[in-house]
């Protein structure tokens, strides 16, 4: 070895240079490959390029670093030796694979060539030492195409193209059904093919073809789809991919030969049974791609027992060492069993839940680990829906149950149309003969995903049970026309638009638009949940408005409600009609009433100030009855709706925001509802319409709304005040607890709470006083003005919690109206301007930075402040782990995302201890 | 003296407990006849209690602290043997005032009682001692009408109609005109009215009436005119106020009496003379109240030269003493001088200046000491307009030049009325028979203030110079009905909502809205802000968007452009044809633009995306031409605009913010001008109609605008770096230096400057490249979004300067929006929730933290950061001192404003050597 830098790792007879550490180094691949030699399983030789070496080629603008070509040389020779074959060699050739292997796995991102070493010498060789002229010619052949299309962009259509021509001439259908000599005959073809649009002959020596690969996979870290994988998966942090050379072994050698894919447990169900799929004479590539549907792991325990069995203690043997369910590829090759590759499977949520709760109970792991085994974000599917058991199927197609759930949407053929319709807010679902990487935004974009060809390995499967997507794979009773945009189903024609439904856990393809219902978590879900319960010190509570959307939170574990908006209670039925009559009144009422107050207030009055003032009270005496008997009519209507909700989440915290919408949301906006009000107020169409133009607002999130709608009309905070004590000591009297949180919304200024506060703890008293007893309540406020957490320090005098609404603080702290950004967003997590929509991850670097300030500023005053969030980041799981680390005492998130709450704070937990 | 706290001060004889320097617990009154009789002024003698009393009285709930009683009486004692008099006293007996006086002046705001000790038999003791019987009924009559308004709450108007009555009776016109034995006849119906209305008689005892006016005095200080005073006044931190008792002497006791005001300098140009009126046989009052029309002072020269020169002398004194212009109350009593009371004079802006700066010539004080005597807001005065000397004048009535300046505005007839009408956005003039403290809000709404009666000391003029309102007083020749909201002028009657026009300067109303002109400096201005540059450390800039703003701003002083907006330039003349013809062509354009620049960038592209390809190119035709057509039409006006500003102010920098407001700004809102447009643009007015539409934006304060257009539409900020650059190489070709910094509006995010700055940078180079000349720029940003000072460590990596907007940023930093604020911010401040409009004065506490932050932040970075502000702020001399206390290099103002920013700058320097 030359003194320069280590760049290489050798691994192959039964020992490596790598280890499973390695990982950064060598990436996934490598990492494993080195660990399952030094396991002693069999698997071919070869040698890793770290990925330092692929940033240093990049950094030097795509050249080798010093030493490279010597330490490649090296293992090369030290490869020949070990497989007892000769790179370029005709007697006894030596053919490899290129690799890329990042130290995160990016399925299919990558470049990846096989069969290299081939060349019209070698091929020779290898008839003469198999004997298989046409596994010889196919190889041959295949490797010109993928080296072509691969390493020197010569599109892989072109040599299509050519296949397609001579299958024709030859009157074939299938490429098996070429024989050797027409295989031949076509590597001659591929290599006219090849000239053409390369521009140069197709290179026969094995280094060169060596060299230039390695530069493809180097080069494909940076491919626009590589990047935009990474940019979508979060990926950050990486140096480059590392390249594994390894030598080929072939599973379309012959009908003792075969290749496939198997999980050491069902990454569907879960299952700890033998799972996975095979083909026998065929490349690994086939299965990957599905271009052939392969056959149940089960069957090769009928063609070959041996080999089945020792598989399966392969298995065995590593998920023990990796103490996780396995993804292992193997090849066999004239009856000789290799493993190609191992790693972590991927899986459905339920699976990831069985098999963390399972290997608990098999003390293969401990509990922390198993918390930490599930990924927060794909709870999401145990929750999806399913489709309802009675509704009537009517299915046009099946294929295989590749991911389970179910979606209903309109059909979409391409992924740019998928990502485009769901722009424009509608349910898609995206139909694919196959998916590839490109697809990968599309496919996140839509609801299901459907495909014609591919198994429950294919890449549309293993992407969309890993995004959470109910996936039917391999459909092959539909026929799919991208020109057309429709496809076929029997006779049945459905067209890009038509409405179908997925059943991803039976593989069905059915018609129009089906009822789905909810699903019921499994034993395994709760016992799990209860393991992050134990760990997590986040409280988990939920945004309810409803008594059932507070008994589904409770039901998924919400410790008391965060978040419970009173403005719906504004618009139910008739409420609605009291509530505009309030508003119609609203302004002549509070200046009558601040004019009248005034001057009561000033005591020392003149006699035309007395005549005034008794004019004023005369004049008060209407918008008086009509905004104070309006309160009157809500105030029955609002404490019924809290009595619900007391009664719900009876023993667990109440947290009630008062009304906070600017009021013209309560009015209609066309001239023939502003009408239909008039006519059924008995006031003129045109005091409506001037009273919806009045209150206008050219920007209403920052217009009158929230605290200031209680600062003009306290009035509507003491109604609310009054409903929810009220209620509150109705439930209490049923001996139900009741711990109620009255929260003031939009605060910017301590001074806006103390007048609120004032009003309300009045109120409160009197409450109190009419019904002779008490019951204990807290008064807080949500900090949701940048202003708010700027001044924290102040407004913790009086609040006796805060309740982050990170939902407006982001819109007032970037600037950015949700309504409206939109429109540009999209270009600017595209730039990379911003990594993650701020609306769906906190922006912990500009908006956490207020909110860390906002909960320092106001423990300085009171330690034991409550803090807690409420926008809808608080069902986010990097959010939930940001506010873990801030030190908030609870998240508040929808009710379906209370489990991926109390799971993600429990992770938040367990990075925080490593 | 009792043990208990020293809580009265005496003074009299020529000695005083007291000092000037005592102001904090005599109050300013209090404190100044402490020093007066100190200094050896002919000063009544008396006592003051402490403002602390005050405070402990309202702390006690309206009671006397212990102690306090005897030590009243001990002074009364001391007094009564200083004045050789007795309270209650038959034969020698002392008449006493009763006055408040808090640390700040408070003209008028609170309670005074005077000639208290008179009872019946008193007032036979002065008959026999001065033989003037008129004048003590007339005393006694007056001192029940005051004691039973003022202490008693027996509203005036009663005693009014009690005199009316026995006028009528007596069949004469003028108080004057009533014998001595009316007035004997009028203290009994002063009684009655008394009894009546109090319920009580009222009190022979003189310690009684001392008594109940000394709470009077103490209660006035939370009397609700008092509270506002302070509010709009921002007096903050006050104790309470002091109570003065003095010996009363009489300016009504004959014809070798009077009373007077005096001025050591014309309070209304400056000049250095002996100014001021004065009335013979009158009290004080009758003079300030303006109820009569008193008298100049110089004819007291030919009246009694004895006591002018007594009085000129003690003027000089005065002057010297304090070393500062004095307004002095004097009282001759049978011949003998009185001096009641001095204080710094309230002055016009002009007065202000000429004393200021004459008195560093007289070295009475030095430069720095005459900065700090200008109150930067009274500069605008200076700058106020007046009327154009070539306007046709239709004098309607005259009256005293109160307060210099002109206005034009509708006529109201109530304060009530001036700030309802302001608060709609009129123009107005307030009309009033004569002032009172309870019009303060009013003449503050009001551009101009007209009165019936009064003098130039009358509380309309002092009120309206302190507020640098323009001012005509005791137009006597007007008649004011109130009921009517109407005034005659002779026979023309002028009704609420009429146009008039005022000027101050000579004391003329005029018929309906003539024009006016722009004020010249005077050379005093001109010096006193020489001395004001010489001591300021922040620079003052100007917001020009006009080469005719530049030039304007740079004659009063500025430094140079902080803000030139650009987007005017979009607007004027033809622009605007251009600018829609892009808007309609935009989307489609960026639309095209980027699938064309992916595809491109991807580079191995197979069949159907060439052909894609080749189709988009295509079709990218027409919008590229109308779009970068319509930016080439453009770019030629903006250069010659940015020539025309570099020109105006060559050798100072001008910072230009690129177009910051959404595009549909530039859209015509109604459909007959989108029709219009339509039509010139050759669309179908369906077409702009949608655009329209596409383009609302609920929020659009939080839309697409400022950086977010150019990243979306970088062509747009290349062609404007262009201009800016073309622009500055065409003026520095004629050898003016130009210093252009190109400023980014709203930025959130380091990766928006860094995306907007390369474009730029770009292009500008380009144009280098082009005209092979260089011209030194900058690259900086607004900091207006409040992430943007969250993350100003990250921004400050890459931009050349910050520009603090502090208008964007208080709206979204306190989430209010300026358009929207108007329905809920005034009674914001009415409840005193913000004590200031936080549009007007920078809200220091909350959105003053970011700025503090965003300039640390920065600065950590960068030290040598330059850091501006540019929102209205800029021109507030509150928050410009706050600009000053964080460290900023500038602040930028409009033009107007600058001589303001370059005096409040300078007294930040001097506040802070405190």
């Amino acid at each position: 070895m030359s003194k320069s830098k280590k760049m290489v790792y050798f691994f192959g007879n039964g020992k490596a240079e790598g280890t499973a550490k390695m990982k950064e180094m060598l990436g996934g691949k490598g990492a494993n490959l080195a660990e399952m030699t030094n396991l002693g399983v069999p698997v071919p030789g070869g040698f890793t390029i770290t990925t330092e070496t692929c940033a240093a080629y990049d950094k030097a603008g795509g050249k080798w670093p010093v030493g490279l070509k010597k330490q490649v040389e090296d293992n090369l020779k030290k490869l020949e030796k070990a497989m007892k074959a000769s790179f370029g060699d005709h007697d006894s050739p030596l053919l490899v694979s290129v690799r890329s292997g990042a130290a995160v796995s990016m399925p299919g991102m990558m470049d990846t060539v096989l069969n290299l070493g081939l060349n019209d010498k070698v091929v020779d060789g290898i008839i003469a030492k198999t004997g298989n002229a046409r596994f010889a010619y196919d190889s041959y052949r295949r490797f010109i195409d993928m080296f072509g299309d691969v390493v020197m962009g010569c599109d892989h259509e072109h040599f299509e193209h050519a296949i397609g021509g001579l299958k024709k001439q030859r009157g074939v259908k299938d490429d098996t059904d070429l024989t050797a000599d027409d295989l031949k005959e076509l590597v001659k073809l591929y290599k006219a093919v090849y000239k053409k649009h390369v521009g140069k002959t197709f290179p026969q020596d094995p280094i060169k073809q060596m060299e230039l690969s390695i530069n493809a996979v180097f080069g494909s870290w940076n491919s626009s789809r590589a990047v935009k994988y990474r940019e979508l998966n979060n990926i950050t942090g990486l140096k480059g991919t590392a390249v594994n050379v390894q030598a080929m072994v072939f599973g379309n050698m012959g009908d003792d030969c075969g290749t496939g894919v198997c999980f050491t447990r069902n990454p569907s169900t879960g299952e700890k049974e033998y799972y996975g799929e095979f083909l026998m004479n065929a490349q690994g590539e086939d299965v990957v791609a599905g271009i052939r549907t392969p056959v149940p792991m089960i069957e090769l325990n009928k063609v070959n027992t041996k080999i089945y069995k020792q598989l399966t203690g392969l298995m065995d043997k590593l998920e023990k060492h990796y103490k996780d369910m396995q993804d292992i590829e193997f090849t066999i090759q004239q009856n000789k069993l290799y493993i190609l590759q191992t790693r972590s499977g991927k899986r459905t949520a339920e699976a990831a839940m069985r098999c963390a709760v399972e290997m608990v109970g098999e003390k293969l792991i401990d509990k922390k680990v198993a918390v930490s085994r599930i990924e927060p974000a794909q709870i999401d599917q145990l929750l999806h829906p399913h489709l309802d058991s009675k509704a009537k199927r009517q299915v046009i197609a099946t294929g295989l149950p590749a991911s389970p759930g179910a979606a209903v949407g309109q059909v979409v053929f391409n992924a740019e149309d998928a990502e485009a319709w769901k722009a424009r807010g509608k349910d898609v679902l995206l139909v694919r003969i196959e998916t590839s990487p490109e697809d990968i935004g599309g496919m996140d974009a839509a609801k299901g995903i459907l495909t014609q060809r591919g198994g429950m390995t294919s890449h549309a499967a293993v992407v969309a049970r890993g995004m959470g997507r109910c996936c039917v794979a391999g459909a092959s009773d539909i026929e799919i026309s991208y020109a057309k945009k429709q496809m076929k189903a029997g006779a049945r024609i459905i067209k890009e638009g038509d409405w179908i439904t997925l059943d991803g856990t039976r593989g069905e393809v059915l018609l129009g638009q089906l009822p789905l219902v909810e699903p019921k978590m499994s034993g395994n879900f709760a016992k799990l949940m209860s393991w992050a319960d134990e760990i997590r010190k986040l409280g988990v509570r939920t945004n309810a408005d409803t008594p059932e959307d507070a008994i589904r939170a409770r039901a998924f574990g919400a410790e008391g409600i965060g978040l419970c908006r009173t403005e719906h209670m504004f618009f139910e039925g008739d409420r609605i009609w009291a509530v505009r009559q309030m508003i119609l009144s609203a302004d002549v009422y509070a200046d009558l009433r601040d004019k009248i107050v005034k001057l009561e207030e000033q005591g020392d009055l003149e006699a035309d100030q007395k005549k005034e003032l008794a004019g004023l009270k005369k004049e008060f005496k209407v918008p008086q009855a009509e905004f104070e008997g309006a309160l009157k009519k809500l105030l029955p209507y609002q404490r019924k709706d809290f009595v619900g909700i007391f009664t719900a989440m009876a023993g667990l915290p109440v947290t009630i925001r008062l009304l906070d919408p600017p009021l013209h949301e309560f009015l209609p906006q066309d001239a023939k509802s502003q009408k239909e009000m008039a006519r059924r107020l008995k006031v003129k169409p045109a005091e409506v319409q001037a009273k919806v133009e009045d209150l206008h607002e050219f920007n209403p999130m920052l217009g009158h709304r929230g605290c200031r709608l209680s600062v003009t009309y306290p009035e509507i905070a003491r109604m609310q005040a009054r409903a929810i004590m009220e209620a509150a000591i109705i439930v209490a009297k049923k001996r139900k607890k009741v711990l109620p949180e009255i929260m003031i919304p939009l605060v910017g200024a301590v001074s806006e709470l103390v007048f609120v506060k004032k009003h309300i703890i009045d109120e409160i008293e009197k409450v109190f006083k009419e019904k002779k007893t008490k019951v204990a309540y807290m008064v807080g406020t949500m900090i949701e003005v940048p202003r708010a957490a700027l001044t924290a320090d102040e407004i913790a005098t009086e609040a006796e919690f805060f309740s982050f609404g990170t939902n407006d603080l982001t819109q007032m702290g970037m600037g950015f109206s949700r309504d409206d950004a939109g429109k540009f967003l999209g270009e600017y997590t595209e730039l990379g301007i911003y990594e993650k929509d701020p609306f769906q991850s906190l922006d912990q670097m500009g908006i956490g930075r207020l909110v860390d300030l906002g909960i320092q500023l106001g423990r300085e005053i009171n330690p034991k402040l409550k803090v807690g969030i409420c926008g809808e980041h608080g069902g986010d799981p990097s959010s939930i782990e940001f506010c873990h680390e801030v030190g908030m005492n609870y998240v508040s998130c929808s009710p379906f995302r209370v489990p991926i709450a109390r799971l993600a704070a429990a992770q938040a937990v367990l990075a925080e201890q490593k």
